[in-house]
């Protein structure tokens, strides 16, 4: 079987002009990045602002397993689909991390016959926007300490300072420091710490603006540290905030790819989805929605997490509203929802599905309390069997939900040809909105998402996170989302409760305020943003070939 | 006046396509990144190999002062002259930094009438190879640590690593710092500090490359610290070599743009001229060799640091030879070696002319003793008097060398018209050799330099650098060429010692193996590896205005 490199090494990809042109994009707009990447310029997106908006469509999926669901893979398998029925469809998904790159084998572009492509680029510098990121994170950083170095006008309490530098790497050496060792040449000592790129709030910040204004006012919003009388420190205070608009100001055009069917794909940004809200940049999506009658766009991890933020989140800030969600399953990690180790997922047991199957179930009825209509995307795998598959379809009707057998892995669109009539169908059936209002305090719109999505008993936060809390609505952040970090694999905050547990307690052990981002992130678990390298991380086997082609990535 | 941002930005620039069309760069060997930047393909590099080479001018100065001397406008208007006399030229340039961007206001791609294009984004983020080589870099950082972390097959001596980290930006507070804190899951604490990423030897190496395979070759040769019985321990023995090279792949591939009168110049590379040999990268230069008549570069500070450098290390290791010389000076400048300040440059001081005009004769005579012909680039100031001017040119002729007057900051290319004239007269003239053989020992080699361009009377050695130096000859590395890290602003280790100081002691307090780079550094004097902030950085007043345009950079 050909490997997801081979296939996309063999696919004949179109100039990223022929590809624009189709989506309504003339070449006046394109900032080409070699001959299959190009950035839609800033202007154009402007001006597209008023122009009639498409359906947008959200994958999310069950909690992931190590058996994986594929909804990257269904939300470009879809997307080719819908082109290949006549409709007009751009998927938008986020850009891949590099960090991860280097520790276990694999890309984050699709796979088999649902990609984006050209996926070695992609997956590795791309357009650089990651970059800017890391570099507008890191001037903020310097600044900071510069500003302490040159005797701390702002008053920042250097004990106070929040504020920590990132890079695109997975780095365990990083994650706390002691900077500023040497003497009075190079400041005073300080605790500090890297988080990787992905998880810094200029990422959350950079997919939330509307528009460069909007960027630049929001970085002026950062929280860098507080003052000894408790008052927030800024970067707008440190004065920063502009020449981290200027850093991210090429960046934040939205990026053009295409699907290795030759549809129209915007990847753009990419925020973790437990401490960030989990998806591609707010610009892509309005961009796609101005351009297609459909879009099609992926959040981060389960519906739990990445649906349900995109939903309280990046909608709401956003002012835009899915019309359908697909729920990505398999029957694979059903089973292990089920009780069934990985190494005996080969075997059929429909009673393993019947007991997984619940964890499908509790987010597709999760996803209907949005107002949106729901579609189960089976994403077929060939040791699935049809015993199985049946249990999962009969699961469904009993919700009246229709559970959609997809083979786009290895038929590319055409295997997602009966998701595209399932999701057209349910188009303009729901009437969208949030879970919570934005005058709900800001615990209670803890309670609401513990309550409603993850079917806890009870919420409880430590001391400080109250204090925290209160503080937080006291500086007039209590209008803000909120953003809850927990663990992907469970609605509760426990990896190991799998399937549809209910009734547990919530712990919020923490929270944080996003102010740039416009969120305040609640802490219920232990929360890793800095990645560490295996014993044999992948990068130890890539290389260049004597053509210069690039062995081992994928 | 117009600003160089003004100029730059009131020029009507011509689509990257026609530039290299005409530079004999076919569109299938382009790999646009916007209109007006691309990438030269690596495939095109290759089948230029056997092509019918191009005379290469070396734009070299003076020590610098901080009245300036114009090098990089002398480079470009050179080029844009040449190309209006009818010589199919082209210029080849370093990349700038993003660090120093936010520090001092100011960029470094030429200035007025004499720039490379487009400024803003070539001094930004330009295509990203800076990124890249801050990302390969600390790839090799994290692996390092992460082999301590899983058992240290390897057997480093965790008190030997000497590879350390990157960033492009100006952060004292990373000068030194513990890193690995935090128990048992982040490691082991750890002594560590970051460079600036034109500082690395990564940078080095990227510049020093014949090809993919020879940029694989010397990054796996790179050391990154010692066993404790000494041997050293190599990129290649981490198995890091493989993964870096393909993060720099794309990177390497040389950078087309084009100065204001549209002609072409590859802007490529920029290692430090102090540790490192501060020029663009080799394949840069050879492929402007392959294609143009003339190709004119530039060496960072003065000739006695980036022109021996040129010399002796990337023209050895390049097998390419510079033509003709050309020694960039003003008459401020000349005031300054003279002993006169800064604040008195724009009165006139014949004498202080004929005082610093030494400084210049030294050059001139060093930069004979590569058998290459010298032409001195008078580039004009206003405050200049004629008179100044003739005590310039008088002591020149003494040489037998002429100082040609050049007004390409004002006028372009037609302001360095006769600097053409002079410097075609004297190609085919000369009969390049570098300073010293492969075999000279590497003491040696640091005396050979020592003495004919520094004119000092003798050099000394710490004992720790003598005991080092031993090391590396029985490691098997005394045929390497040496790179002097040492002030720019004297031809002695003083900085305070203008003018052509004779007699001085050389001491070498240090030295490093640069393996992957190919040289060994000697350390004399206190070299910055990572630069830091003044008290109001210009990032204090960057921003962008409501137009999206940078305001402030320039």
């Amino acid at each position: 079987m050909a490997s997801d490199l081979e296939i996309a090494r063999a696919a004949e990809l179109r100039p990223i002009a022929a590809v624009a042109a189709r989506a309504g994009i003339p070449d006046a707009a394109l900032e080409p990045y070699g001959k299959f990447k190009a950035k839609v310029s800033l202007d154009f997106v402007r001006a597209q602002a008023g122009a009639k908006q498409g359906a947008l469509v959200l994958v999310t999926g069950i909690n992931p397993t190590p058996a994986g669901e594929g909804k990257t893979t269904t939300t470009i398998g879809l997307g080719d689909a819908l082109n290949a029925a006549g409709t007009r469809t751009m998927v938008c998904l986020r850009e891949p991390s590099l960090g991860p790159c280097f520790g276990v084998k694999g890309g984050a572009t699709g796979g088999g016959h649902a990609q984006v492509a050209p996926m070695e680029e992609i997956n590795l510098h791309f357009t650089g926007d990651f970059h800017a990121i890391t570099s507008a994170n890191n001037l903020l950083s310097a600044m900071v300490d510069n500003h302490l170095y040159w005797g701390n006008e702002a008053g920042l309490d250097p004990r106070r300072v929040t504020w920590r530098r990132a890079l695109d790497m997975n780095d365990r050496a990083l994650r706390q420091i002691v900077a500023s060792l040497g003497g009075v040449g190079n400041g005073s000592p300080r605790e500090e710490g890297f988080d990787i790129t992905v998880a810094s709030e200029v990422m959350a910040v950079f997919c939330l603006a509307r528009d460069l204004a909007d960027l630049q006012a929001r970085l002026g919003r950062m929280v860098v540290g507080a003052r000894r009388d408790g008052t927030l420190v800024t970067a707008r205070d440190i004065k920063a905030d502009g020449a981290m608009a200027v850093l991210l100001r090429d960046a934040l055009a939205p990026n053009l790819v295409q699907t290795l069917e030759g549809n129209p794909a915007l990847v753009h940004g990419g925020p973790f989805a437990n401490i960030a809200h989990g998806c591609n940049s707010l610009i892509a999506t309005r961009l796609g929605l101005s351009l297609a009658d459909v879009v099609v766009t992926e959040a981060g991890f389960g519906a739990d997490l990445g649906g349900e933020k995109f939903c309280d989140i990046k909608a709401r800030i956003g002012g835009i509203a899915p019309s359908v969600c697909v729920v990505v399953v398999t029957v694979r990690a059903l089973k292990m929802h089920g009780g069934v180790a990985k190494s005996a997922l080969g075997v059929e047991d429909v009673a393993a599905v019947g007991r997984g199957v619940v964890n499908l179930a509790r987010h597709v009825e999760n996803m209907g309390k949005f107002g949106v209509p729901v579609v189960v995307a089976l994403n077929r795998f060939t040791s699935d069997t049809d015993a199985e598959i049946a249990a999962v379809q009969r699961a469904m009707e009993t919700l009246g939900t229709e559970a959609v057998l997809c083979t786009h892995w290895s038929d590319g669109g055409a295997g997602a040809a009966d998701l595209a009539q399932a999701v057209l169908a349910r188009i303009g059936r729901g009437r969208f909105a949030p879970l919570y209002p934005d005058d709900l305090g800001l615990a209670e719109k803890i309670g609401v998402i513990a309550r409603e999505i993850y079917r806890a008993g009870s919420v409880s936060f430590t001391h400080a996170a109250e204090v925290k809390l209160a503080r937080f609505a006291q500086q007039g952040f209590a209008h803000l989302p909120v953003c809850i970090a927990k663990t992907q694999s469970s609605f509760s905050s426990d990896p190991t409760l799998l399937g549809a547990p209910e009734g547990h307690v919530l712990t919020v052990r923490d929270v944080r305020l996003a102010a740039g981002a416009g969120f305040v992130v609640a802490i219920c678990g232990d929360i890793m943003t800095m990645p560490g390298l295996p014993r044999h991380p992948a990068a130890e086997t890539i290389a260049l070939d004597s053509d210069g082609l690039i062995q081992g990535l994928f």
